[in-house]
């Protein structure tokens, strides 16, 4: 697979450069050691502040501050001072995977791995000829703070926003246990990829990440 | 298509007990019409105020008040006063549509239908051997208001947080003409069913509606 190898120095370069959460890395590379399917975009979850110039304008928009852990009260107080323009959005999002799968069958085994882990809104699109799965839950806040650089709720809605939107993180993260070993049994049913052991010599990523 | 006569007669029922959004029953009857699909649970778009007992509990969230348009600042206010527990959450959602394909050209062409008609979260589901398709969009609003029945944001915060919903809502509302010229599209490609028309017939669904 072509598209996996170009896929997997990608993601060994982001990983070498600090680019990727910390937190999903060891589940990043058990999926990608599977043979037949392999990682692309993913996120460990987040909590962010982000301004919007204009709905739906979304490459435009400014983040505040964004953190891939529960954010604290005095964080989201202090990014808030740089408001400047569009709506301020408190943003709560849970783990997200995409994973590409050659074939139809590992497309509905990923499929069905989200599920069963808990990933409500786990589904796929298909991009030319290949299976691009999103394992997606359903933890979403999207609370509008303010607009135009003004903030227009009290501190203690603040406080009250950032606690649901950390409980949501907290939910959707505890699964990740869950879809690993998911994953693990997937690896154990279809095999190792071969690849993915190759290049993981060729990046030296061992030296810094334990190889799952 | 058993499972598609079986899904149509499930339609038209529920459209003469008045339970689907009268804003999207033409849209719903021209998909229809077209061989090898049919739709399933859609929703036109909506904005509501609800209750959910314990986050991720959606089977006991409890409804204050649900409109498929824009809603008003006292429709709301009023609601929020028969809030009793739970976190409170004010909520707006785009059309969604799903629709079942009988095979993965069809389903591929819904998707791209989906993404050209600018629902960009369009994705699908394979069920057995059946492809669903969930024609869905980006603008979600999720916004805590309150929690046990105590409402936590000022008047000025809930005029402002409707506002941002309202917005949303006729975005994404707003995309449904096109969606429609491309099921047309789709029609005129892979041609008109006959089993909806015969059904159109026996629940005389022409008396009330017009039949695209």
């Amino acid at each position: 697979m072509k598209a996996k190898r170009e896929a997997l120095k990608s993601l060994f370069t982001a990983m070498k450069d600090g680019k990727v959460d910390e937190d999903i890395i060891e589940l990043l590379l058990l999926i990608n050691s599977i043979k037949g399917i392999y990682t692309t975009s993913s996120c460990s979850g987040r909590i962010d502040i982000i301004e919007e110039p204009a709905l739906g304008a979304k490459p435009l928009s400014r983040w505040l501050v964004k953190v891939h852990r529960p954010i604290e009260f005095e964080e989201a107080k202090e990014a808030l001072k740089d408001a400047k323009n569009g709506l301020i959005f408190l943003k709560s999002q849970p783990p997200i995977f995409h994973v590409v799968a050659e074939d139809i069958e590992r497309a509905k085994k990923l499929h069905e791995i989200g599920l069963t882990s808990g990933f409500k809104y786990t589904t796929f699109k298909v991009i030319s000829n290949r299976y691009l799965v999103e394992i997606n839950a359903t933890e979403y806040l999207t609370a509008p703070l303010g607009k135009d650089g003004k903030v227009l709720v009290s501190d203690d809605y603040l406080r009250f926003a950032i606690e649901v939107g950390n409980s949501m993180l907290k939910r959707s993260k505890g699964r990740l246990p869950r879809l690993g070993e998911n994953f693990r049994k997937l690896r154990e049913e279809v095999g190792e990829d071969g690849l993915f052991y190759e290049l993981v010599r060729d990046f030296e990523i061992e030296k810094n990440w334990r190889i799952p």
